[in-house]
């Protein structure tokens, strides 16, 4: 088995493999990249316990050469180590024998031990079932716009990760801990007459959107308790979470009493000064005081410091008092996905739902509950 | 006690004061730094196990106003946070009650509870004894390139940090962990008749090479055991390393066999390609061995891999063959120091330490002793 290929492009394949490995296993398979020369192609793919991952690369691509079949199973870690050093624009790579293979370019050679492999699992990646398929960007946007809303250690185990919802023309991507929502809607590539509900795990998110690129298109395949992504050259294969995930539709106000349209800019900054630093690990309770075109933002924490301040550069439709309470850190996580510079913060009263959302943007919609006074 | 000052100016003093504080310490005293306005200034000072800092504005620094005497403790990482939120310009800070400042800018206003100042001890900086002064720029530059040959955990307690030895024109600054050694000379900013000849703790040294400035002189007065840098507007001082520092001269050879001169770049490629990665901490031995106009560089780590390499892009002076072992860390770290585009390495045989300058920086020298060969 050997193959020539451009350093710098085998360090992009490695890296994908070898990011969701889990260095704490102890078993030799699930520790290594497996690297195959099937004649046809040549793939590296690893495995957590949650997902699967494989890159094919085919003759031509990143400059690949190969002859002859075979595999082998390496530590990611120091392979990568050594080609980062390496000089080369191409390396070239030969299984020597069980045990070993040859690196080397134009002028440096490492011997690499390899790891035993007779334990590494052959896996079906299904990419067909129920399918849709998004533009990467707009995935991508989606995903970070939505997973701060998530808490992977939720007690509710649907809740740890990020559902997806597709149907018709539009892929629905919800995250929520049970204080708030983030709900973002984006086009499909394709109009489709399938429809995928489904809960993919919060590791599993955090991947995707390393691998999402500004270019192409994400192909989701639903099948069984597995979810299957196509992007460029690369399949991941998750299971996905259990449950029923929450009808968030009940939390969106239908309607609302205050409206209050502000710069996105303005707004955060004075809530950053509001969320007055502590070590204590939760934020201190903001106070917003609504009189008319002035706010009043309060907040306290014992023992450190007391922050007020007036405010009143933004515009105002419905009724003029209100005095909301709210989490600081909920309230900047929302304002951040907005790339819009006009943001509206809809309220209706004192406890109900406070909905950020913008007029540029109205594909977005970020929900905070408010806190309670005491 | 009332100041207003630029809030940037305020950042920057009040993080000098910050960074030396042990947020270990169970002393509330020792936790905060000590704000006074003695009618003449305003200054900033905080201090830990082993050195103290003070900070003088005087009126117009930084749009110093001030107005009436007085002085508080506070806990530096609040107050920072809060004044890096903050938006204006200028902010004011007034003593309210024994227990609380405010401190505010056009809009916004905090209240900030302050620490118990009853321990906070008076400190003498002693600005006399024997005297030097050095260019900022130079110093900086001389104690990062001979602070990489100091082991903080050295047994040796006298090695734990840096040696100053000054007299007439220079300033020698020297590091060694007993297995090589950096040192550099750097021209006093005035000739001396004093003779400077003292060791700085590692942490102090840290602390000097952040407030070194491009521009400016750093006057180094040594007075029984503690040493005072003055830099600007900010005073250092520290407590000394007591014991005699070994005579660093004998391990510099005074002759050599072979010298090979290469280039910078190209031989610490090599060698960091030699330093095969593992998980053990200590570095890959790594075997030098130069027949005439190739060298040939090889490396082993059971279990994971080999390297070899021949290099021939040098030129070489003296004896034609030689064999060493070396450690390929300690050789990366020297090849650093240098900004020189060519160096040489002046080897003797073997054992003998092995000298790592170059034509275009004669000030600096970095002698590392070689490895045995199993």
């Amino acid at each position: 088995m050997f193959f020539k290929i451009e350093r710098n492009f085998l360090i992009e394949e490695l890296t994908k493999c070898n990011r969701i490995i889990d260095n704490k296993s102890v078993l030799s398979y699930s520790m290594g990249i497996f690297v195959e020369c099937d004649g046809d192609c040549v793939s590296f793919s690893s495995m957590n316990s949650i997902m699967n991952i494989k890159s094919k690369v085919f003759s031509g691509q990143g400059g690949l050469e190969f002859k002859d079949t075979g595999n082998f199973l390496i530590r990611g870690k120091y392979i990568l180590e050594i080609l980062k050093r390496m000089d080369d624009a191409y390396v070239s790579i030969s299984k020597i024998d069980d045990n070993l293979i040859s690196l080397y370019g134009d002028r440096s050679e490492f011997s690499l031990n390899i790891l035993d492999d007779s334990g590494f699992p052959t896996v079906a990646f299904k990419e067909r079932g129920q399918i849709a398929s998004v533009e990467t960007e707009e995935f991508k946007k989606a995903l970070a716009q939505t997973i701060i809303s998530v808490n992977e250690s939720n007690q509710k185990l649907v809740l740890t990760g990020i559902n997806l919802n597709a149907a018709g023309e539009s892929l629905f991507v919800t995250g929520t801990d049970g204080f708030r929502v983030s709900r973002k809607e984006i086009y499909l590539h394709e109009k489709t007459n399938e429809h995928i509900n489904t809960n993919i795990p919060y590791k599993t998110i955090l991947e995707i959107q390393k691998l999402l690129m500004d270019k192409g298109v994400c192909k989701i395949s639903l099948m069984d308790n597995t979810c299957c992504f196509t992007i460029g050259n690369t399949l991941i294969q998750t299971s996905v979470l259990e449950g029923q995930y929450p009808n968030v539709e009940v939390v969106f106000p239908d309607d609302f009493a205050t409206k209050i349209i502000v710069e996105n800019k303005k707004i955060s900054k004075l809530i950053s000064r509001a969320d007055i630093p502590s070590d204590e690990a939760s934020a201190t309770v903001v106070n917003m005081m609504i009189e008319g075109d002035k706010m009043i933002i309060k907040s306290n924490i014992q023992q450190i410091a007391s922050f007020e301040e007036e405010f009143k550069e933004y515009s105002l439709e419905g009724i003029e008092e209100q005095n909301i309470y709210l989490n600081p850190r909920f309230l900047l996580d929302a304002l951040r996905t907005f790339e819009a510079k006009t943001i509206e913060i809809q309220l209706l009263d004192e406890k109900k739902p406070i909905v950020i959302c913008s007029e540029e943007e109205k594909t977005l919609k970020q929900v905070i509950l408010p806190m309670s006074s005491n």
